[in-house]
């Protein structure tokens, strides 16, 4: 399969719905995906069985936040020096590249990298979502180690970072991030083809597109997404509180959303560290993370991002589960309720009693 | 010739006086050094002369303060690990280490590093000397770029910068230093054999121990050191005025010595940067960087550096020719009077006309 010019807004759309609010905002990586598949063609889309086992599969990603100055050069010679430096490190051609994160921005760029450096982009992610810290990943628990961080930033600089553990290679990454002012490109999990096995997602950026495809167009968009997700629309209504605190790289917060129409006198409360944590009513837990909560126009079916949340919005609550491989107990230490401070066991969303 | 515990006193008294004030205070060197040769022997001084067109010859330094609770880790764990990490990337086995700048802890510390890894020491440095900046070295006048820097840090982080010029090299090695929190070991300019001749100062550490033992013991140790540096004894005086200035990494000022003895109704005004660079009488230059300038005790003929200048202190003013290579026209439009901001013309120290 072949990704062009038309499949990125549904793709874009899914990456959104599939970011539960966070994992940055996908309209800030349209363009540039755009321009890249207009001037180098499309991106195939491979599948890890079509992959040997000694591939090279590149996660690449960005950090940081992008700043219009410096759009050329990031685009034009930030995904070539980055291949280059990785290249030569790994001692053997890059066979694809993947998205670190499917949800949101980061689901999106790394297609306008494909395009630039004439790579495939495998079908897979290491998340299935979005996650708001670098060591929520499918091949963090797969055992997979994070101990080379290559890093290209829009100056030209580039760097290999050979950490200790997850925690120095955000610091360290963050640190020449700021050292430059502006967005770097990264990619680390370097994998082969057999070590790629069981530690990615499969099939993420099929799904994003599937997502896309299922709401645009259609007449009752949050029904037609509801069904694609198999997911629980937790609540219409009306968002009626909004709190939002910005710092150390995270926005924490929450949202209130009032029920309307079938749903009225019902009212959830969705905890927030920059993506949907937790769904409360009357004081229950009725879906946490992993499994995935987003908040959805009630007309467009379009994620809302926690950014983009504002008092007054008609919105839909959906949750539905997340891959298998989070629900295992290795993924649960790293991702369950848990991991993000609330002391509470997690519940597969399909298993919450419906309050309603 | 091997380098022994007993070496160590001259060699840092040699090299605090070509310290010119600056390169770190030598005490701060010298308890690791010495432990390191005790614990794993001599370390054996090489001549350029005697290594081969393709030997891997490779500078090292620290940058940042030392802490004393991550000595313990500094001292064994991370020339290995910067070892390691340069070896990997050369694809061969380091052949000899050699001080970046040969002036004050910085010209001590490499001996530590070859101790504990088992290797020759290069008889050279990159400056003779000491200067402020990581450009100001002979290896940059050459011609050689530092297009890799490799650092490993007291944490056990290692990594390698390619940056795109020596600025950001500077910018992007101090982030990761401030992000570890404390001294990192730094390795650049790595160079074979051949690309060394020339490119280095040649002698600088036999130098250093010739000028440490020219002074220990001598019953006039001022007279001694004039000697073997052919220096000019500016001015023997008191210190009248220290004004210390400590921001951007560098400490900026100046001080003020009244003559005394066959040198009362005189007075010099020094101007620092880190290093001594200009000494000013009745308002004419009197000898200037990159010819050295070291303020000694008058008594003991130790240097004193430009952080332990203090009022009524007993100095004598040396200055003395640098090596050739800064008074090339590219060596002199990296660290002439120029480069630092002066508006004067270089005149070697040997052609001022003595004022007294």
């Amino acid at each position: 399969m072949q990704l062009t010019e038309s499949d990125l807004p549904a793709l874009a759309r899914g990456c959104a719905v599939l970011g539960t609010g966070g994992g940055g905002s996908v309209e800030t990586a349209i363009p540039s995906a755009l321009q890249a598949l207009r001037e180098h063609g499309p991106v195939p889309l491979v599948r890890l069985a079509d992959l040997d086992d000694d591939a090279l599969i590149v996660p690449m990603s960005s950090i940081g936040a992008p700043t219009v100055g410096h759009e050329m050069l990031a685009s034009a010679e930030q995904p070539k020096r980055l291949r280059e430096e990785v290249e030569r490190i790994a001692g053997r051609p890059i066979s694809a590249i993947m998205a670190g994160e499917i949800g949101g921005s980061n689901g999106v760029e790394p297609l306008a990298w494909a395009a630039q450096l004439g790579l495939p982009m495998l079908d897979a992610d290491g998340m299935g979502r979005a996650f708001p810290e670098l060591q929520m990943v499918s091949m963090h628990v797969a055992g997979l180690t994070s101990d080379l961080v290559i890093l290209a930033d829009v100056v030209g600089n580039v760097a290999a970072l050979r950490p200790i553990d997850a925690i120095w290679s955000e610091r360290q990454a963050r640190a020449l991030c700021v050292a430059s002012g502006a967005s770097t490109m990264m990619a680390n999990y370097l994998m082969s083809g057999a070590q790629a096995r069981g530690a990615v997602i499969e099939g993420s950026v099929s799904a994003a597109l599937d997502i896309g495809r299922a709401t645009i167009g259609h007449a009752d968009p949050v029904a037609a997404l509801t069904e694609r997700l198999a997911a629980r629309r937790l609540l219409d209504g009306k968002i009626v509180e909004v709190e939002r605190n910005t710092g150390g790289g995270f926005v924490r917060g929450a949202v209130v959303v009032d029920g309307t129409g079938s749903y009225a006198g019902r009212m959830v409360r969705i905890e927030i560290q920059n993506e949907n944590l937790v769904v409360f009513e009357s004081g229950e837990v009725v879906a946490s993370v992993p499994d995935l909560i987003t908040v959805v126009d009630t007309q467009t079916a379009e994620a809302v991002s926690t950014e983009t949340l504002r008092y007054g919005q008609r919105v839909s609550v959906l949750a539905w589960a997340c891959d298998p491989l989070w629900r295992t107990p290795e993924g649960m230490a790293v991702v369950g309720p848990r991991a993000f401070g609330y002391h509470i066991d997690y519940r597969p969303v399909e298993e919450h009693v419906h309050v309603g």
